[in-house]
């Protein structure tokens, strides 16, 4: 399906400099762009690629100073290309409600209307699966677990008993819900379990990535708040409370009974104490290691990680050692010398 | 079910201070607890909410100096915890034995008594299933394969052929145990696979996360001792052997052929080298990288790692510098102006 | 099945000093190894153990000094021994060409001969599965996905859909291929899903460990090249480009659009920023955090990562810190008493 230049600028509520008869018919990377399609300017390494695309237009920010022939100037250009994106490439269709022979769901669980329940599904007893939800192949889901409304589990999705993944979530493969937390006491010289007796609960808007492990509470529960957006590998321990449109990306682990709050931004790699708390709107590098409580609004860094100005001075200075080593020596041998 | 404080008391071996004959009929966080509610102060972090809590007792060391309507006072909290956990909350009860009838399982698999395979699991030839394990939905072990008695897969945990599962033990959702070994060689422009034909063997009484990968032996065989608890996306190297009664907390990696001791701690997001000896009762911090080895009950922190001490010394001498820098120029100016 | 040493010395390219009648049945590790075992010394630190080993024979370094009453020299040690243990462990082999009568197949996928369905597996509309690939039990291959000839998934790997696995790839368990992209953008005070409608294309002759996850592009593809190695737990971002005959190790994360070459050597539980370049032969060293472009050839290590030679002169330059320390004092007091 094509498009025209005009329709897509008016579609991402933008300014078009140049044919606004243009037809689009795909999107690309700016590198690979060819005529036909649209691509877009997020980040500045990739500017020097203006010169040799073939792209039919270029969405690029309101204050961009450069020129193409096909221009389309917006306030938010991530915003904008997913727009198009949208548009130009619509996803493959969700499957038509059903479920599958073979898939085994217990005769208490409860069902919604219009669910797709892919095969070898398995539905213990007392789940609840609500309206519109897509459960793709080989998920579990446990005794009391349940599903919102609209929200799709890719396949090899497993949800441990009693634990809640809320409406409208996208939850990817191999991703686990409500494991056991880590709870454990030594006692004489074995070491004894602590029942992990609570649950998970996830609210609405959330996505989680592949392969990640959200442990249930041991009395409560581990929360994880609504919009808030999971990369792939995440460790979440028992007794975490995830505040709301939080974004935390891949291989970050976090300890039990830690509160982070909403709006806050953890970069990948990440490893977050346990019962200490990250304030709303919060900022933590990549492979930051926190053992402290982290105020509001701030930026901290590295390992063990401190405020980043401190972080960034502290890396500035080690590099300034072998520099003062020197000036050391040089005043011990004028010292020497004039023999004081 | 209602308990009174004097029958936890004495389940707990505590000493009450208060009135025996309160009725307690659930657990609950001390920020949360309601009257009814037994709750326990195992972290000073939490002390301040003894004022505002509305839990009807607290368990609490022997050693608290605080006061509060009633009180269990033990020498282990965790413990004393973990054994009313189990009292008022109990767990859902296992899976009754049985087979279900999607379950594929080869006419070669030798089966125990008692046993529960949920649906879609799939055991494969000379698998061995001893008696009262619980298999969950979606497990697959492979060509004998072997799980010990009285241990439970939770779903979609895959058991490569030969490995061995001891008794006792709980595997959570998406580990995979005895996938092959990073063994390679480069060979003139290309890489040659070495084949991996060990095993894994996991002793008895093991508790493994979820989404952990164990890898099987090159030759030897890969080990994880009796007792030992591992926690959710750690891996564990070709040829590792791990002593008993370990802890060793999540997102944590152990390259090939190094050997931990017993009553090993290892924090989170720690790396361990290969060929390696870490010894008995060693703690290493979070996020360490540990290249060397580790010699028996020391505990080792940082990256690169350090004895504890030193580590803690060189992180804080790194914020010494700029003062430093400013005695450099006081002196270096001094010197100037005397015209040394 | 024993073998003489002349025989296996000859499979080996390897000069043998010793009986070449002596019989060899299995292999072994150097400090277990029995009579009529061949064992090999690959690394230094297990030379200890020729006092004491009884293996028959040992395969060493063509300039190993040392002496044993069985030896083979060789070039490449690992590589050798690799072929011995081909010999002398054959593989469990491969289950024949079938379909499981569990699998569900749909009737628009195309299936190529001498292919083996495992139990469970599932394979949506317009799949491909080529000649010879063999799929375990539990796994899923998403619409229009594409499994080349002499693949082997193990079971409980998740392919979604359109993504491309070459031929003679290895892939193990609970590994997901295709899962979207972190890919959002903040609207106001919520946050917006960017499309993620590129796929992952893997070519041929590539190994993956288990759980791991490599996410598709948002465009574009996200490419892993021909004869790279990958170890378990390894995140690679969307629209990622991996060359060939590379080895990445376990718990490496590799974010967004980051572009690495051929023959790269990645250590463990390294991280690499979004939108960066690594140069081809570049090595990283273990835990590693690399933030900016990598040119050809380089050794880069630490956090954040420097150069390899740099990185270490900076680990030894804090170690100087306190001696410093103590120098700066002895000068200042010198000066005191000098009156200066």
């Amino acid at each position: 399906m094509t498009f025209t230049l005009k329709e897509l600028s008016e579609l991402v509520g933008g300014e078009l400099l140049g044919d606004p008869r243009a037809g689009i018919k795909d999107v690309a990377e700016i590198q690979n762009a060819m005529p036909g399609e649209i691509t877009f300017l997020g980040n500045d390494k990739y500017r020097k690629f203006i010169k040799t695309t073939e792209a039919e237009a270029i969405i690029v920010h309101k204050d961009f100073d450069g020129e193409y022939k096909n221009l389309i100037k917006v306030d938010n250009v991530n915003l904008a290309f997913s727009l198009c994106l949208s548009k130009l490439r619509p996803q493959i269709p969700k499957n038509p409600p059903s479920i599958h022979k073979t898939a085994i769901v217990a005769k208490t669980a409860i069902l919604g209307n219009d669910i797709f329940i892919g095969p070898h599904v398995v539905i213990e007893d007392h789940a609840v699966i609500e309206n519109g939800a897509s459960i793709y192949a080989n998920c579990y889901v446990g005794h009391s677990g349940r599903v919102g409304a609209n929200t799709l589990l890719y396949p090899n999705v497993t949800l441990y008993h009693k634990c809640i993944v809320g409406e409208n979530n996208i939850i990817h493969s191999g991703t686990v819900i409500g494991s056991d937390g880590y709870g454990f006491v030594r006692k004489d010289d074995t070491i004894e379990k602590i029942p992990q007796t609570g649950k998970v609960v996830i609210k609405k808007d959330v996505e989680i990535g592949s392969n990640c492990s959200i442990d249930r509470g041991t009395i409560g529960d581990t929360v994880i708040g609504k919009g808030t957006k999971l990369d792939n590998h995440i460790q979440v321990g028992h007794n975490v409370k995830i505040g709301k449109y939080c974004f935390i990306a891949g291989q970050t682990g976090i300890a039990g009974s830690t509160t982070i709050g909403d709006y806050v931004t953890i970069a990948g790699q990440v490893g977050i104490g346990g019962h200490i708390e990250i304030g709303s709107r919060v900022v933590i590098g990549a492979k930051s290691g926190i053992s402290k409580s982290i105020p509001e609004g701030e930026f901290w860094f590295g390992y063990p990680a401190s405020p980043y100005k401190v972080a960034t001075r502290q890396i500035a200075s080690i590099r300034m050692i072998p520099e003062m080593k020197e000036r050391l020596r040089e005043i011990e041998k004028l010292i020497n010398k004039k023999d004081l």
